[in-house]
């Protein structure tokens, strides 16, 4: 502590901690290899002390301090993250870790232009509580969503569940505040404008390896009148992808799309079933039957929950199942998608307690063009068959589109096995190699909106040409010159 | 030629011109100001020779070269740039008009992705051809679009008029191609992702002062069914632009939108009532008796064009309608759109005349935030007014609204004037100074998509900030090491 105030002069006390599990909580993020390093005791570098600044003032200081007396800074605001951002690799220099949690403040709200400005900490319930309380929402709610912060999202390239309405976090961004270790940073921000070249892009993905966000600029949106659901069983998943490609196209965007593959549409419909309430019961029953006459050998659900902000939503829904019938697809009783409604926050909770059970649960995703979409969801599904004993020792492997765009979609992961034990992490890089492989090697991007941290940043190096190798390295150079911030995530420290 | 051979061994001959009409040319741009410039026989630097890149190669050792022997580089494609993106400086240096028009090829087209990749230098009429020729569209049509080029537009951050529903060409484009003096760069391109930092930001508005954009992949849709026209006449420009607002922000999306002022809602009804068609003549009666008994004293006309999709534009033009009426507007037939929209790429050749006759017309545009719109409108018609004699001479000023976002909007302003003779640039800078002090000193943006250029250059840096100004210049450094790329567009030569 006194060490920390020495080394920061202008913070006060209790900006400062050492406190032991707090230091440990800095060091783990939340995906299944965070875990299983934890649980299986693995070595892990914990940082020397936790920093936490108030002001941009302060935050100007730590990175002042930091560069001057080359001490690493580590950004965590929500400590959601699942690509290993919080790794520290092995240093002889002191390891800081910046907590944004007080940096939490509405700035600026603007509700005829429908802005907000608010400082990059805080997290979202307390930011969407400011805005719903004046009618608004900004729309952005990744699963993450109670464990993460603006700043966050937008180093991350974060996208929310209502994507499709409102946009990924690059699309909801209008400017933003970066303090750097050479200045602090703000452009002027317009809805569009001609006026030269924007800046804050630069930021936006870079995980805090260029700078600290700590404001930004935001568009909200009025709260929708209500909600309503479609739900649509397709007869496989490449018809499914077909009649979500034709939506998007044609200009109709529900604010939540969910397209499962056939094994997470068992999943869920195993999962409805095991309440053995009347509707699951009914809906259970039509999916049988359907199975059995209708030639649903490998049926897909598409749930899809339109926001109703006038008339033009109404209309949308009903050429949503236009062309979803089109496809082949039988509509389901808007029902069947309040059991995953009522607890699409809720499935992360579930991952602890399986990997106590000795179950593997680990998620990937990715992104493709529309062309390449069932071809690389064949591709992944293929190399851990050709590349790993995974589906011989019994894995499991769901997969559902839950952000489409009018050029592509993104494809959401989930991989169930048996914990090989006294292997753990080994097995665990074994299949990340495979399927990261498998995923780049097929025209996939490595992250959709996970982002690359230390777990991904092999294959976002092998994709990244030379001449933007080198301008990244020099740009972090010019922001960064000492290199103390977020050292091994996203640059490789040895090569840049 | 033998001279331009020899600076750029690898061209061929047809590759070089020192033919003295096209020199010329590639010295003015489509202003005002250039016009009167080259009428009024003022002194003009012209490039010394043109040179026509064919390939990638070709653009690559015309920057190596440029910037081995310092060259000056300016780039050059359609030749409609209002800005003074071709003015010259005087220099000891050889310079060169880079004419990027043989670069006009579509490179790859993905018709399930919806994705087109084209070389940069593809003018428009040719681009929507090809794309049209498939079903498709880019959706990108200002007013130039006869005379721009795919390049220009990246570079200088072009709207077209269906900007409401394609979007603005930052958000239609998905990749570029650059290649800069340090080397050629080029993402991967995905939908959206969270794969890290994208660096193909840096060269949108631009304006060819980092790299040459020699590809571009973009994002095109499906020619629409029809389209079909909504026409509103509201009580003031307030209520209109509130109407607006409330549309777009429920998420109503004209593909064309045009809101016009009283001033030019008067001009567009005596240009329509000239004709003197009974559709006109049923028109302006209609319009004369809303002046007279509904208290229509300054009644501005919205036009709005919807691109019949699905059966949800339909209902669009519906929920457009009802705000509409909602704020006070009375609806009028189609038909009074029509004379608008046959002569909308149009506008720009009476120009010419105008001024042989001794008439000053100009342009000018801005964006800001829904909240400034009407107060920025009033403030630069005050400062037109207090510090300049410009409506005591008879001087008009037009305005309309172009481009409407969720959180802001376009101000698109006609001046139209009597020439000074004798005083014919004066009187231009002098009005230039007052409408761009009165836009930025009141939060408007120094252009919505004409660019920076020269003209701009004064106003754009006053709101650019020290550590803005001071990483721009540095990354400029990077790229273009001798700064060779246009100088005096954007960056100051002297202080950057």
């Amino acid at each position: 502590m006194q060490e920390a105030l020495a080394l920061f002069p202008e913070l006060e006390k209790e900006q400062a901690s050492q406190n032991a599990s707090l230091r440990l909580r800095a060091a783990i993020g939340r995906s299944y290899h965070d875990i299983i390093r934890s649980m299986t005791g693995q070595m892990l570098h914990a940082p020397d002390f936790i920093l936490f600044p108030k002001t941009d003032d302060d935050v100007t200081h730590i990175l002042k301090q930091a560069t001057d007396k080359s001490i690493t800074i580590n950004t965590f605001s929500g400590g959601s993250n699942v690509t290993g951002a919080y790794e520290i690799e092995e240093t002889d220099q002191v390891v800081c870790s910046l907590n944004m949690k007080h940096m939490d403040m509405l700035l600026e709200l603007d509700e005829v232009s429908q802005t907000a400005t608010f400082q990059a900490g805080i997290f979202g319930p307390k930011l969407e509580e400011i805005l719903n309380s004046k009618g608004f929402t900004m729309g952005h709610f990744p699963q993450s969503f109670e464990f993460s912060t603006l700043g966050g999202w937008l180093a991350t390239r974060s996208a929310g569940q209502e994507s499709g309405l409102y946009g990924k976090i690059e699309d909801i961004v209008l400017g933003i505040k970066v303090i750097t270790p050479s200045g602090s940073m703000e452009d002027v921000d317009f809805p569009r404008h001609a006026s030269g070249i924007d800046l804050y892009p630069l930021f936006i993905g870079s995980e805090g390896t260029l700078g600290i966000i700590t404001q930004a600029k935001v568009r909200i949106h009025k709260l929708p009148e209500s909600y309503s659901w479609k739900s649509a069983l397709f007869k496989d998943y490449a018809s499914g992808m077909e009649a979500l490609k034709e939506m998007i196209q044609v200009g109709i965007h529900p604010s939540i799309v969910r397209l499962s593959d056939p094994m997470e549409t068992k999943m869920l419909s195993l999962m409805s079933n095991s309440k053995k309430g009347p509707v699951q019961q009914f809906v259970q029953n039509i999916m049988k039957s359907y199975l059995v006459s209708k030639g649903f050998s490998k049926p897909c659900i598409m749930m899809m929950r339109f926001a109703i902000k006038s008339e033009s939503s109404k209309t949308d829904m009903k050429v949503a199942t236009r062309i979803s019938k089109k496809h082949g697809a039988k509509m389901l009783p808007a029902s069947v998608s309040e059991t995953w409604e009522m607890n699409r926050f809720a499935l992360p909770y579930l991952r602890d307690p399986l990997v106590q059970h000795r179950i593997m649960i680990d998620t990937f995703e990715t992104v493709t063009y529309w062309q390449n979409i069932v071809p690389l969801y064949e591709h992944i599904q293929k190399a851990l068959a050709d590349h790993s004993d995974y589906f011989d020792k019994g894995g499991f492997l769901f997969c559902h589109v839950s952000h489409a765009y009018l050029t592509g979609a993104s494809l959401y992961f989930t991989m169930l096995a048996r914990q090989e034990k006294g292997n753990e992490v080994n097995q665990w890089l074994q299949l990340k190699e495979v399927v990261s492989n498998a995923v780049i090697e097929h025209g996939g991007a490595i992250s959709h909106h996970h982002g690359v941290g230390k777990d991904h940043r092999k294959w976002y190096r092998q994709k990244l040409g030379e001449s933007s190798r080198q301008l990244l390295s020099q740009i972090k150079g010019l922001l960064d010159p000492k290199r103390v911030l977020n050292p091994g995530k996203l640059f490789d420290e040895k090569k840049d």
